[in-house]
């Protein structure tokens, strides 16, 4: 796989899964959207097949990892070369930042009339996380570093484990069409099954790249970015996808 | 591909692609309707089941683009005959206007009941568009010109790289069986994700045909069309298609 | 296909499509049961996995008709010999009636617990159809012949179009496993789409069988069988599977 | 297949569906998760995708059986040997103790905040079972011994049939990628449908496991772990694999 290839595929691979996923949660966030309200089943869906999407489309091009955490379980189980794991690294922070301005210009007034409504404006300093921080990055209900980071952990074993699992079923790391489709039924499993805690961001760069782009944009009335748990969705999805790998090597390989 | 093929193919499967999505907005919108007020959820799959439907049914035949955009970024793309292009487009629109049609047989005592119900009657003139316009055609929740059409566009491109992507995943441009699930899917996305501002009209075709039905059936209380918001949802999806083609022959081919 | 296979595959396929289709009724409609009123998305997926499910079954077997409306259009179409349909439709209507009874089993005391409701009791003769017919046959919510024909007909071309195609997409007349998802898609999507006015039958069996049943079991309190609707979910469907079959040999084989 | 396989695969297997399909339970149920009362919809998708999860992880390893009934069921037709089925059994009695632990650290918090809820501490006494044992076990909404077995023992017939049958359509009995998605669409049907009465256990160790974990954890307030409902989850599923087996080999095979 050629530099080009892997800087191609995952920006835009991952700027496609930023702007659905993001998406789904201002859809059913903001006021004035037609979608507001729709529920739990709406954003785990709408993640799930927002990965299908950005699958999908790099699937062919950089084997659409799309996820730091799937990147280094690739690399500790051997199907990715260690030496293409920082490309592969910045291109998915650079596409999930693009997806995130992305998401802003398609509910552009939406966000206005939600941030400038005046009920809402009142409230926003009851938490470190600004109104609409939830429609860029993941927080907890209950804040406590160890469940939260465990819980990131235990989901995103769950996902790499899958995604490892196809190179045993498919022959192949390169994601294959059925192969996007299952991996985005496991993200909506996740979703419905650990996403209760803490939202379960499974991805480093989903998470870090939008709250940059919360602290980036002028955004009225937009409160913090929360930056005191900006760690834990890190960390947590890359402890995850390192353990995924290694059980992977031991038990399955 | 034959003209009588495309014909053929783009005319049933748009009217079965706008018979089964019209069908889901009169389902959840109308009086005495079993399915009303069943959410934004059905909309989306209704919607991206009527794609599944329209396209496995077209998929042999024609190629099953239903929509201006896809052909528009397949000849850009080069997967189309420029020269095949009126006729797709016109069968295009012929069909959704017949689906449109459908639509109001499989409803008709439906909109009788709902369009005669007093308080709604009373309502009909607080806006351009009419009280049962959204089961035919898009519309914004807050009307600016430039954020529409942006929502619009990127929306269509998020489409129209899904499919051209098939050609570079499946070998081929017609629809399989795989590719025609898994394009209902990224509709179902893009719906849920990118559809609270519009409506997600994502196909010039299916706002205009249904639009024009609109205006020309007998229905009581009917009131206006909307159509100086008509263009959006023919300008945009076109935009998003070229950009899809071009952006699909710099980046994936 | 021998006559032991259609006899075994349409009996036992049709049975587990009706326990399947009823069950998700009585789950949403009857008091006591974990899922009551859990909406018309439940319902739809519901029917549509029950589809899955019997088509999978049988797929081997007997081809999966598991419905009157399939048989005619096959057998139009050519793909099944107009001497098998009479054993096909009768293994169809004695597996219905088995489902229905199965129905009753499991949802046993939820039956009672419901029909012994002093409320609902105190309602039932308000209608030709009793309080829980609805778990058995479908009926309309408007009563009118031309417009509840038609909205079958139409739906049941849809059906049927999809179901002949696979013959042209797959290259044979047995449900594939991809097909019978397909299928089943489809049926979510009638249902979402074009199930408001008449609660979708498309299939005589599924009404007929059900009904019989209705009218014979020991139910406290049940109420009429509403006869008089009967032959609108059997004359729809046959009417609407002939056309498919005219249809797909005029403009699709 | 070798037996460190079948454990590897069985145990790994069985807890990820236990995880994931009780995670869904904490999930809707507890105070203080993102998904509290996402209803029925979500608790069958998420239990069916569990499945597909669990399913995929394990089926090139194992077989991916993660349910007594299944094991009995092809023992029965053929496809296990009778000699591995009781190292198959224990593999996944433990797989789904681990899961069932391992919910409990995802939702710590939650777990906490729910039984330490005053209101909810109030009302612990009223039924056999304690107020977080739904997201461990099953349990009757009407306790009625006949019915709730021959609920359990209908359900298990659809699901282990549907299993067996995919050796019918597939040629094999290890579960493909796509067998893994048709068995886990076919468990979000029987969640669907027949899950209303029991809650649907479908399998021994699917409510024996995460029952044992409920009795041995330290959680406040926790009540009772209604063991003398506990015999018919087992027995149900185990009389219904048996009875598809037998089904297949008589009918299908």
């Amino acid at each position: 796989m050629s530099s080009s290839d892997i800087f191609i595929g995952e920006t835009i691979g991952t700027a496609v899964l930023i702007l659905l996923g993001g998406g789904v949660c201002a859809a059913v966030t903001l006021k004035r959207s037609k979608a507001k309200d729709a529920g739990w089943l709406a954003i785990t869906f709408g993640w799930g097949f927002a990965v299908l999407t950005g699958a999908y489309l790099a699937g062919g091009v950089s084997g659409a990892h799309l996820n730091p955490a799937v990147t280094i379980g690739l690399a500790i189980e051997g199907g990715t070369k260690w030496s293409d794991v920082p490309l592969y690294l910045a291109s998915q922070l650079l596409g999930a930042m693009i997806g995130a301005v992305l998401v802003w210009a398609v509910y552009y007034g939406q966000f206005h009339a939600h941030l400038t409504d005046p009920e809402i404006a009142k409230t926003k300093d009851d938490s470190p996380a600004g109104p609409v921080l939830g429609v860029f990055s993941t927080g907890p209900e209950i804040r406590n570093v160890v469940q939260n980071l465990v819980t990131e952990i235990i989901a995103t074993v769950v996902l790499v484990l899958a995604i490892l699992t196809q190179g045993l079923n498919d022959g192949g790391h390169g994601l294959g069409t059925l192969g996007a489709l299952i991996t985005a039924l496991v993200v909506v499993s996740i979703g419905l099954s650990l996403g209760g805690p803490t939202g379960y961001a499974i991805n480093p760069v989903r998470d870090l790249g939008p709250r940059i782009v919360h602290a980036l944009l002028p955004l009225p009335n937009k409160g913090g970015s929360d930056w005191s748990y900006a760690w834990i969705p890190i960390a947590g999805p890359l402890i995850g996808g390192a353990i995924a790998g290694g059980l992977y090597n031991v038990a399955f390989a």
